[in-house]
């Protein structure tokens, strides 16, 4: 499994190739907040997500014959487009599996990162057994999007920069806001803080009706989305938190928070204003819970994850609205 | 005047105050422009532009005893913003005039950084004329928003930092495009380069209509704009280039650029799109003239400041459509 000594190596190995986004802060952010919030920007990263880190990762760590077949990945969008960045960097082929419905951006951003797309259909067919037979006859890897130690790992990363930078701008050891859909970035950013600075807990933030990690940590085990739900948070919509991330967040995270999508859109309408950066809606669950829902967070200040980046315009103009 | 000592005092005070912003990519732009482009973003620096860079520089140098009096600055609007911050961070009073039909959003902001803001009619009265008035009443230090050489040199270290990023990230020497109003970003940026990275040439970019700092480099004296012309560049319709500030261009720059609004505003769309940070239309026409006027720009890569993100939700959402 994942540990800090496998994140520490994923970070040698991002080292050049990923970004190290900045800590964001606005006073306006924080009067509404009522606390200081720190936004650390993976809208910024490779491909509009931190999924970039994951994506290089487990690509780098690969034997080079192995590498060299290429890998496979199934994904609403934005690992898709982490894991075909990866690949095209090291020179081996990508095939990503996507759900017919995600953004067209995301698809269109897949193929142009050089990635052959196999598109599915999210109701009537299983992703995971579409990615493992095309794995097995092409003699692709299999990149999962999160339960996969060196995913986790590279995800992880964000966590050791949360922690450093943390200390250079003196915030006060609270919680950290984590928009949360398999749990990979969750349980890798909260291994990181539990080595690099234990004073900080994480906290998973979803979309309501898509609060499986919430109520999985408040079940002590896994749960799955009740089905019926919709939101505009396409990139956290995962059924159920991961058989290797969930044991992580049990031990390390505090309770989950679920913001409704309203709260999600004024989010991302501050992060524009305030911030000038793009969130997307599953990126923009963690600053809604800072912002909005502030009684249910301990502790001074409050670190923030804005995930992504990858919107269409078209949704971005109508909260801006 | 500004010289590179100056530049790098000015680093000094600024440490730990300005944020460091990345250098940004995307293949996708690069493609557009047929070459490298990297992003400097501005807008992601406190109060949403490089001018607070300018305003801690120089209320930071003040004497302790004249800067407890209080400054006092004309603007447009993001110098305005960063004059204020700097003064509230220094605990001191701020007094900032400003034209009546500048966009809500900076007079808003300007008064929510504790400045008292005057308004003055752009078409009938002096701005100069007031602020040295109100500076002479109450004995407040005028802070010129280009013509005052710790201003240069403040934002001269958004030129010390391009040069290290360029030599971090490999940028091969080439153009850095800088959105140009009355000239102390560009000035600031051009003497910093020719200490540190004396490869690269720094070009003027403004919008057409108001391309006075073009037409000055051309005829090696300074012109003002004529009457009559509009765009939505809001941050950099200054009348003509600066005193101090035109003859270090004159010396430095390379010839200036001027695009027209259309290919800002798909720019500011790209800029979105590609890396998720938001551009105001003025901040936006450097990379306007990297994607849209590669032929008029030598070299392999280009670097292009994005100057500042303070743009209404309305104008960005007319963008995106």
């Amino acid at each position: 499994m994942t540990d800090i000594s496998r994140i520490r190596a994923a970070a040698g190995r991002l080292e050049g190739k990923a970004r190290r986004t900045p800590l964001l802060n606005s006073q306006f952010l924080d009067e509404i907040a009522g606390r200081r919030v720190f936004v650390k920007p993976e809208c910024l990263q490779h491909t509009g997500s931190f999924k970039f880190r994951g994506g290089w990762s487990a690509v780098s760590v690969l034997n080079e014959a192995v590498r060299a077949r290429g890998v496979i990945a199934f994904s609403s969008g934005n690992h898709a487009q982490g894991v075909a960045l990866a690949a095209k960097m090291h020179g081996v082929p990508a095939v990503i599996v996507m759900p017919s419905d995600a953004p067209k951006m995301k698809i269109d951003n897949t193929r142009a990162y050089g990635a052959e797309v196999v598109l599915y259909d999210r109701a009537g067919e299983d992703r995971d057994a579409i990615g493992e037979r095309l794995a097995g006859e092409r003699g692709l890897t299999l990149i999962r999007p999160f339960d996969e130690p060196e995913v986790i790992a590279g995800q992880g990363t964000v966590g050791l920069e949360i922690a450093a930078q943390a200390a250079e701008l003196g915030v006060a050891p609270g919680e950290v806001l984590v928009p949360c859909g398999g749990g990979g970035l969750t349980s890798g950013i909260a291994l990181a803080l539990a080595a690099d600075a234990p004073g900080f807990t994480v906290r998973t933030c979803e979309p309501e009706g898509f609060d499986d990690a919430a109520r999985s940590l408040e079940a002590g085990e896994i749960r799955a989305n009740r089905p019926g739900a919709s939101s505009i948070c396409d990139a956290i919509v995962t059924p159920q938190p991961g058989r290797l991330t969930f044991p992580v967040m049990k031990e390390l995270c505090g309770a989950g928070i679920a913001v409704p999508d309203a709260d999600v859109r004024r989010a991302m309408a501050l992060a524009f204003t305030r911030l000038k950066i793009v969130v997307e809606p599953g990126g923009a669950v963690a600053l809604a819970a800072a912002l909005f829902h502030g009684d249910t967070i301990s502790g001074g200040d409050v670190v923030v994850v804005a995930s992504g980046g990858n919107v269409d315009p078209e949704l971005f103009a109508s909260v801006l609205a």
